[in-house]
């Protein structure tokens, strides 16, 4: 009888992320600390947040300048003229705004609210809570593979590495996590031409499935706090293979609800 | 040092269910096969399919008189007039077609493809592949609560019923599992009021716990073949609650792409 199991655990105590941390470092001890090894296979989870802050995605909304499209739209939302600066700044367009509610393509090709510029858990220099913003990773599918290098080199170990924000959805209430940086994973899980239990071939041919493993990471990480944004998971049933987020955004051609 | 972990784990050697299949009686003895005991706070997530073949939710094609209006969608898509039969009486409302897609709101308000009717891994009682389809549970909330009370009185213990499907999503790549029956489980957790790090409220305020969960299920459930579904799931860092995946539905007013 083969055993199929899947583990998520919560690497423990966490410090707050600053600006130029060093997350594979935090990673490597963190495991220590668990008295884990590290194994080829293996799938660390980040959540976004982190990974900005360590790479300095914070914005000082004093130092933002909007512009008259910045203006028009905050008054429209009712949100602050500076905000919604930095959130066009990080789109590629508005594909629907209702009240408060903005909804964008992400200028790395995502659907989500606000561009996923975020105010909580963003504090700045001098405590001066609700000045800072904090935006997404500059280049998370980039991020992650440097992540998965680093710990290639420390253990020899070849995992996968996923980058993670909570997303709302067309049609479902509540947010889930979704991947938005991917190194070493199958993010798009192709299995066109699988057969099913009978040999013919199978309805579902496509599964996004780093989405699925975000999910479930994201649900282990909480909300209110950041105490747990780093998990790691063990016993994926599918191989590794080079894999990016990219893989995950569906061509505009394909999509019947923008 | 509190341990967060959540631990998935496969029932193994499930048998093809039939028709009237007892799926509490199978999870029971699988969880005495894999010598582990049921807790309160632990939480099974089950595959739809097994739970429309124990429910009897096959149907023949060859019975199904097709309408007028199903043979106009079945020229238009290329698929069977009695599929189309089928996936209509299922559904409330067809929110786009294009090629072979057929996009509804099912009756239970999910919005998906083909209403959940799926002709894979089916087969009717003369091994006729493909005359027979499955449609999803007459009522998952239900089926998922007469699950929850079964395991209760056969051990004593207050677990979390989900069952789960895989569902195709706007903008994004590949299906993921969803919930779309639930019992004793916080299916849609609130947040609201509750505070960031530095004690300001929190930006996410909903998130779709169920389906979080089911995402991470059907990872291990895999997809080309029925021996994985069902899962054992420990370690949720929330308390079960009663509730249902009628939750996760968004309402029609607060949806922008339909």
């Amino acid at each position: 009888m083969t055993l199929f199991q899947m583990t998520y655990t919560a690497i423990p105590d966490i410090p707050l992320i600053e600006q130029g941390a060093d997350l594979a470092d935090i990673i490597l001890h963190g495991m220590h600390d668990l008295k884990q090894e590290i194994r080829s296979g293996d799938v660390f989870i980040l959540a976004q947040k982190i990974v900005s802050k360590a790479e300095g995605r914070m914005v000082d909304l004093q130092t933002v300048q909007p512009s008259a499209r910045a203006r028009e739209l905050a008054a429209a939302t009712g949100k602050d003229p500076e905000l919604v600066e930095v959130i066009l700044r990080e789109s590629r367009s508005i594909l629907r705004q209702r009240d408060a509610l903005v909804i964008v393509e992400h200028r790395l090709g995502f659907v989500c609210a606000n561009a996923g510029v975020d105010r909580s858990n963003v504090q700045g220099e001098r405590d001066e809570y609700g000045r800072w913003v904090l935006m997404l990773p500059e280049d998370p599918d980039g991020t992650a593979e440097r992540l998965r290098l680093q710990i290639f080199h420390a253990t020899g170990a070849e995992v996968g590495i996923l980058i993670i924000d909570s997303h709302g959805r067309a049609w479902r209430m509540g947010t889930v996590g979704v991947c938005i940086g991917a190194a070493g994973f199958p993010a798009l899980l192709d299995l066109r031409g699988k057969p099913d239990l009978f040999g013919e071939p199978l309805k579902i041919t496509q599964v996004g499935l780093a989405d699925e493993i975000a999910a479930g990471a994201s649900a282990l990480m909480g909300q209110a706090a950041e105490s747990r944004p780093i998990i790691h998971m063990h016993g994926l049933p599918y191989a590794l293979r080079a894999g990016h987020a990219a893989e995950l955004i569906r061509p505009h051609e394909d999509d019947l609800f923008r």
